[in-house]
Formats: C-alpha cells, structure tokens, sequence
C-alpha cells in the first residue's frame, strides 16, 4: 500500500472540507490550496498558457499537512511561477466570499435585470459598451462551478450580500432623494478601490516569512 | 452673425436636455448623440488611439435637427469609424439606464462592500483575481461625470436599481433556503446573456435603413 500519496484540493471554499478531511486516519496527506486565477470559461477549451504565472495560490492550514506533502504541492506551484500565500481555511472563506463570490452574484444578477428589460425591448446591447461587457462578463460562469460555492460558503456569502444589498440601498435613496451630496459622497468613496488595486502590483515576497 | 453653427452633444443623458433645447429659437442647430465608447479613466491622459472604431453610436430625435447640422455630425462620427443608430431619446435613457448606468452603480456597490471589509481584515486583495477586477473596474469612474448623469436620468436608474435589487434578494433567498434547484436555475437563466453579448457581433447595417 502506497504511503506518499498526496491529495491536492484546488476548490474555491476551504473551511467545510477541512472538517471533513480532519476525521480521516491520513489527513496528513491532504493540502488545502486555492489557486486565483482562472476566466469564466470551464473545460478543456478554455485552457489558457501560462494562466498561473505571476497569480496568487492561498494555501489553507498548513500546519495539518505533512511535511513531505506540504513540499511536493508548494513544488508544484512554484514551478508554474505562482506566489504562495498562506492563510487560515475560515479567513480564506472569508475573503473569498467579498472578493471572488460577491463578484459572481453580482454579475449574475446583473445579467438578469438586463435580460428581463430585454424581453420588452429590442436595441438594448447595441448600446453595451466595454463597461457592461467587463461587468457581466463573469454572469457566463457555469452553474456546476458556482451553485456548489454558494452553498458551502453560504453563511459568508449571505454576510457579504446582505452588505451589498445595503450599499445599493444607500445609492439608492440618495438617488430618489436627489442628494448630489451623497451621490457624489458614495462614488468617491467607491473610488478608493483604486489605490487598493494598485497596492496590489507592489511585489510581495510573502512565502519566505512562513517556508517551512 | 453665423448662421451655420453646431451644437454636437455627446452626454449620456438624452430626454432632459432636448426638453430643454427644445424651446430655443435655434433648436435646430443642436444635434443630440451618445457615442458608445469610453473607459472608467477622465482627461488628457486617458485618450485612446481609435477609441471609436467599429463602435456605436446612438443619434436622438434627428427629426429635430437641421438637415445639415446632422449631416455634418454624421459625417464627423463616420470619419472616425463609428456605426450610427437612430433612437428615440426617452427610449435611450431607459436603455442607458439598462446597460450602462446600472453597471457603474453596480461596481460601485462592489466597491464600497469590499472596502468595508478591508477596514477589518487585511490581505483581502492578495485573492483578487482578474473577475473582480472587470466586475470593479467601474469603479474608478469619476464622480463628477456620473453623479448628473444619475440625477438627470434619476426615474430610469430607480427602475432598473429596483429590479437589480429584487434580483439579488432572490439569490440571498435561494442561499438562504439552500435551495440548489433555484440557485442553479437563476445562474443558467443569466447565463443567457452570453448569446445576447455574441449576437452583438453580427454585422449590423443600421445607418441606412434611416439615412437622410
């Protein structure tokens, strides 16, 4: 019976599977990673050169990997040139669900009220410019992918768009009451994002702080 | 006096402004357009080389324009590659608010979501990958530009935000219910809008069927 197997899990939610994985007599064998790269393409089609360079791989609770297992699957990433970052399997599902999953809902839903509005009325997308495409864009994603996301990450899902829901309501009210104040408030508020976007170029040697 | 004068608007809102220039004596001079064309960056160091090639532009009531006034907007448009479509201006803004307007609002809303969170949590951008970024892109548009546009197009923006709102609370209801079934079939029901965004290459010659 083979001894150095190793299972490498690449999915996109991480705390639900580690309980599972903890009862198991060789747990040890098993490597929580989450891969960020990735379009909204599935399937062998959508295969992209060098899609990992240069990307971010979070691996989850590392200190339950064995060692030797541990080292094959950081191997593994650093030889396709991606960064390894390490973070704790709840915070990973955390931060997945207001940066990946909140973005797929968003698309989605977006997708929807375009194409409800489309039923009554033709010409719509010839007025969908590069902003609308961008945005939607990932309203292609498979179901197959998503709807098992959604449901094993749900409770921080809900959080998270229960927060944006707000934040609509917000532009919302400001809109209906006229507030350019608040309006403008809002957007340039929402404008910080860039210096968040941009802070991410600086280049980060995270892995050597825990190389084990 | 010059008598040949014209006033080229290129706004994103179309039905206020015309009710306005409506009662001028030299109304026929103005000629309303939106060309489809942009990103979220503003100024001189934003510009694109052909940034309007192959793209569309919407020309509004042009039965309200001056023969040459139009003809001379036409061909500014043509010379630099655009394909012009003809719509009716309060049909415009209702679209606007559909594929344009609704996308900035909806990056916003992204945005201020995910600072809120970044105020408790660090490392939350070492996960952004390429999807949040298109879905966030917007963004970084400019207050200045987009708050008139919300306040002069405020009945059609509520409208679609409403719906854009129901459709979330319906996917925050499936989450919550655990309901696979609906999660899936709202994720392939917007999934739909991939044949709407592919649709929108076929060659379309709309010019001529209204040329003047």
């Amino acid at each position: 019976m083979l001894t150095n197997q190793v299972v490498m899990d690449v999915g996109s939610t991480k705390a639900n599977i580690l309980r599972i994985v903890k009862g198991h007599p060789k747990s040890g064998r098993y490597v929580a990673t989450h891969p960020m790269a990735g379009t909204e393409f599935s399937g062998p089609d959508a295969a992209i050169v060098n899609l990992y360079r240069d990307k971010n791989v979070i691996l989850c609770d590392v200190e339950k990997s064995d060692d030797d297992a541990l080292g094959l699957v950081k191997n593994v990433y650093k030889s396709i040139g991606m960064k390894i970052l390490y973070m704790e399997s709840k915070a990973h599902d955390i931060h997945a669900a207001y940066v990946s999953h909140i973005s797929h809902i968003s698309s989605f839903a977006l997708s929807l009220t375009v194409l409800d509005k489309e039923k009554e009325r033709k010409n719509i997308l010839d007025m969908a410019s590069g902003g609308f495409e961008s945005t939607v864009r990932l309203a292609k994603s498979a179901a197959s992918m998503w709807m098992p996301i959604f449901m094993l990450n749900d409770e921080n899902v809900l959080d998270v768009m229960n927060n944006y829901i707000g934040k609509l309501q917000q532009f919302r009210d400001a809109i209906s009451n006229k507030d350019e104040g608040e309006i403008t408030r809002l957007i340039e508020e929402s404008n910080k994002i860039k210096k968040v976007l941009d802070r991410k170029e600086e280049p980060v040697l995270i892995e050597s702080a825990y190389d084990r």
